[in-house]
């Protein structure tokens, strides 16, 4: 009786992270902090300490390449690249010498010290929210566990080891194991953190290997050898799914396949709604290797492309013309598409041999980042402003400053961006003389501001995921308030109200980018408010682009109209699913009948 | 020449801590940060070290007993009571238990592990925006550095040994060091860091010795030698003053003291305009022990009763009983007057020994505290409403919730003290049944639902700290954007117009509590803007009410529509100061023609 008891089936709901369902046993594995152990050596160990911490670099380069050259053969050299950026982070020579000067210093051993200074580095980044950068720590981790296994003589847990097909359980993937998918006999993956955009879960997807990440503490809760069911178009996780469920799903596999298949198909085709409006929908991009996804995926353009990644992990400030190239590379792969450039949106201490320089803030997120970083560092600031403005002449560039809080900031940003104009044509460089300049409104003071500042720019880009994080004074990355972090709260939508009726006054288009975009219940609703374009991840956009073609925009004003008028969470979130299920509903039918 | 040229006059401002005007010779007190040693012991040595640690807390108390015993005979019981609280964390068990534990474990010297517990609960501390807890740290400091300088067989720096006159320059003054301001040679203080409330400047204050503390970086522009002027009032430090400057401080000293004596003699008469309105002015507390200062100032009651005191640096959360005792001596000192009791405004995990159970937060001016806190700890909540009903009985008695941004966090906070009151219902304990229940408004959220939140409370209090913090995603605590913390942003202004007029239409009052409201260049806007009442600290209560009695609400009210309608802070500044200006000009005139 117990037994059976404890076999209730029980729903856990994460993020969707890649399409399609299983069901099967789970294999936990449990990332085990390594136990490293501090020892003080005599001053005569210390040469010897420094000589088998570079061996050990030598010979976890060489693994590796290994592995990188596996991947490359299996699954080509897109994903191997992986392994050339964990290459850049094991050589990296601040680390390294940061991690010999701590021996030579503190006479302990190397485990300890380089763990220490790898720490302090995966720090600095963890305080900063941007996708990016969760990436690169995670580089960082898998790399630095890597070495310190190497030195403490111990080796990996592998994936290829599992003899029957298994769902895994983990505390996050490194793209190491990741590596390992292929082949391997995992048919799904579950994992506590995670984001949508790992390396792992792109590998997941490209794989089709369903998987939902960010369930918090499912390791915790599972252990190898249950019977689990992973949904990964609804991000759910269902534990001893008994046998209705298991038959539900089973249909439903079927239904939802058919689903993805009618959402592929509509990828392509223009985002025009019944009632003739034809809308813009743009992809997100991190750097030119991901227009292509873009494109494929039906964007329009690129309303958002985050330059961070050419300035972290370097040891200095990329150079105009570095950027320039990289800029222009995507811009052509984009044509004749317009493309929204934000620039550069940290802090300056927390790129560039970042854990040297680094002043823990303890506020990241209201701290000295973006604009306010750009603005005294006018010189870095303007090296990116003359290498987009130069890409401009290659296709349709629009810039974006990220972080604006007030008027005064957007005049010295154009100030500056004026100096750089200035600079090019004393040099003759071709650009586009009218290249638009956009303000994001990511801030609740801007939103407050937004006539004022539309008098000096072309459009706003509206960020919900900062903005709803400062309108609610809610860290979305704290688990312990994520409930907390509602986009249907009625404060959020009296606020993209306000700005989108202000921007319609005064004849500027507002776009909209952050993860309220990508979520096709809020899509209606972003419209129906006033929005020109939204911008979101490429895998969102043949969703989105299904959705729109099936609703009027007619439709969506009214919605927006009732939703703005409506006062508690529930309701609008119920209001927002229930036009979404009627516009949708006709999918099923249809495929249903068809 | 060259030596002529360095000796030009440089202006620093800071932030007026203590008033008057002082001159003279700069000494220079560097707080070199303590080295210690990590050790690592044979295990034998554990005992004798452990030992070692006892001995030296005994030590520890001895000296800190002796210097409270010198102050308590010099300045009376009231400031030795500093010395109190540092005993109780020389004494706190944790603290102590957490240190054995980690040598025990650690096989480290007692002062490396002192040293890292220590860190770790000012670490914890350091988070919180708080005025009280920001006390909390420095005693924590204070202690520990004096155990470990005992430890380390170091004495401390001696403000006895000067032989003449000195204007001290230090990164703070700890509260061991402001006990022997009195009977020094210190004739003026001048801090990088510190509080307007911190005991040192409490002393200062009582001495009559001017002070300018938040400087920054003033130990690091000044050489012992230096000759400075110190301006008390204004909050300026003027390094190499010219004779034309002392000249000018010689008269404006004069002045100042007349206009000084002005205020004081404003303080207990009523703060009536000159049209005839009879404004409510509160002032902030943190304990009954604060009830005289409210009181002696002129204060009509307290706005703000902070209670986080009584949950830190315990052992366990205080029971109702033990916070019944205390709110209740509080209200009985205030009577007739009324008195608002601020909700904890804490995270729990920040309290009660606190470094065991602390999870850092990435951002803790977002993260899990206040009104969260107490909504997911019922039964701490609870006990603290319970306790502010039963000392309802003994006076006018309102209740205030901290961080609310939802009317789903009002209504379940309401919720819970509907429990309360049964539960005193039941036992039959005497409380006040119409007491009145607030929300501060201190998130932009909120700020947008005040219409909303209008149904379910009897009042707003509107927090300016925070409120000015998230709508400009600005942590004022960080020194490198301290400057885009601006009260004058007209994201601001309009944002406390909207409150007031919500509130207005509602028939809700709207209490200012925060910095902005203890400014007197802002106080016409609040009450222009429609502020039923601000709530200061009690030494801004004088300022304040010789501002009001000195001008017309009418004339606010204009002001307040005038500066509503513009848009950028410089104007928004200058027209604030020039309404100052004028009201003020007339004593400067009165005090010389008397």
């Amino acid at each position: 009786m117990l037994d059976r008891t404890n076999k209730k089936e029980e729903v856990l709901q994460g993020v969707a992270a890649s399409p399609g369902v299983a069901h099967g046993e789970v294999f936990v594995i449990h990332q085990r902090d390594l136990e490293i152990p501090v020892l003080e050596l005599e001053p005569a160990y210390i040469p010897r300490e420094i000589e088998r911490f570079e061996r050990t670099l030598f010979e976890t380069r060489k693994e590796i390449l290994r592995v990188r050259n596996e991947v490359a053969e299996r699954l080509g050299e897109g994903e191997a690249k992986i392994f050339d950026a964990h290459l850049l982070v094991l050589e990296d020579t601040a680390l390294i010498d940061e991690t010999i000067r701590q021996i030579e210093e503190t006479h302990h051993n190397v485990e300890h010290c380089y763990a220490q200074v790898a720490q302090h580095y995966i720090e600095v980044f963890a305080a900063l929210d941007d996708e990016y950068i969760k990436e690169r720590m995670t580089d960082i981790r898998d790399v630095t566990r890597r070495v310190l296994q190497n030195l403490l003589g111990q080796t990996a847990q592998n994936l290829y080891e599992l003899t029957s097909e298994r769902i895994v359980a983990s505390e996050d993937v490194s793209p190491s194991d990741a590596a390992q998918l292929e082949g391997s006999k995992v048919i799904g993956v579950v994992t506590d953190a995670g984001s949508r955009t790992s390396h792992a879960v792109i590998m997941a997807r490209s794989l089709k290997i369903p998987a939902v990440v960010g369930l918090h503490d499912v390791t915790k809760r599972l252990n190898s050898g249950d019977y689990v069911l992973v949904d990964g178009y609804d991000g759910t996780v269902i534990i001893n799914p008994g046998e209705e469920t298991l038959f539900r799903y089973g249909k439903l596999k079927q239904e939802r396949q058919n689903i993805q298949k009618a959402f592929e198909k509509s990828s392509l085709l223009p985002a025009t709604t019944l009632d003739g409006k034809t809308l813009k929908v743009y992809g997100n991009i991190g750097g030119p290797e991901e227009c292509p996804g873009v494109l494929g995926n039906g964007g329009a353009g690129v309303g958002l492309y985050r330059t961070e990644s050419l300035f972290i992990s370097r040891d200095k400030f990329p150079t105009e013309e570095e950027q320039f190239q990289v800029y222009r590379r995507a811009v052509e792969a984009m044509q004749p598409n317009p493309m929204i450039i934000r620039t550069l949106d940290l802090g300056g201490d927390k790129m560039v041999s970042s854990y040297q320089y680094a002043q823990e803030e303890e506020n990241p997120f209201m701290g000295f980042r973006a604009i306010r970083f750009c603005l005294e560092h006018t010189d870095v600031f303007k090296d990116q402003l003359r290498a987009i403005l130069r890409a401009s002449a290659f296709g349709e560039v629009q810039i974006m400053y990220p972080m604006i809080s007030s008027v005064e900031e957007l005049l010295r940003a154009n100030q500056v961006l004026e100096e750089a104009r200035e600079e090019l044509r004393n040099r003759h460089a071709a650009f586009d003389e009218n290249i638009k300049v956009g303000s994001m409104i990511e801030i609740p003071g801007a939103a407050l501001v937004a006539d004022l500042l539309a008098e000096h720019c072309d459009f706003f880009s509206i960020g919900t995921n900062d903005l709803i994080q400062y309108l609610l004074a809610v860290d979305r990355v704290n688990d312990r308030i994520a409930h907390l972090y509602q986009p249907n709260h009625p404060a959020v939508v009296r606020t993209l109200e306000r700005i989108m009726d202000v921007a319609r006054e005064h004849k500027v288009p507002v776009g909209v980018c952050g993860e309220m975009a990508a979520d096709p219940i809020y899509v209606p609703l972003l419209y129906g408010l006033g929005a020109e374009s939204i911008s979101v991840t490429p895998a969102s956009l043949p969703e989105i682009k299904y959705l729109l073609r099936r609703m009027k925009l007619k439709e969506a004003q009214a919605l927006a109209k009732k939703v703005a008028r409506l006062s508690d969470p529930e309701s609008i979130y119920m209001t927002l699913s229930a036009f979404y299920a009627k516009v949708m509903g006709d999918l099923f039918k249809e495929e249903s009948e068809s």
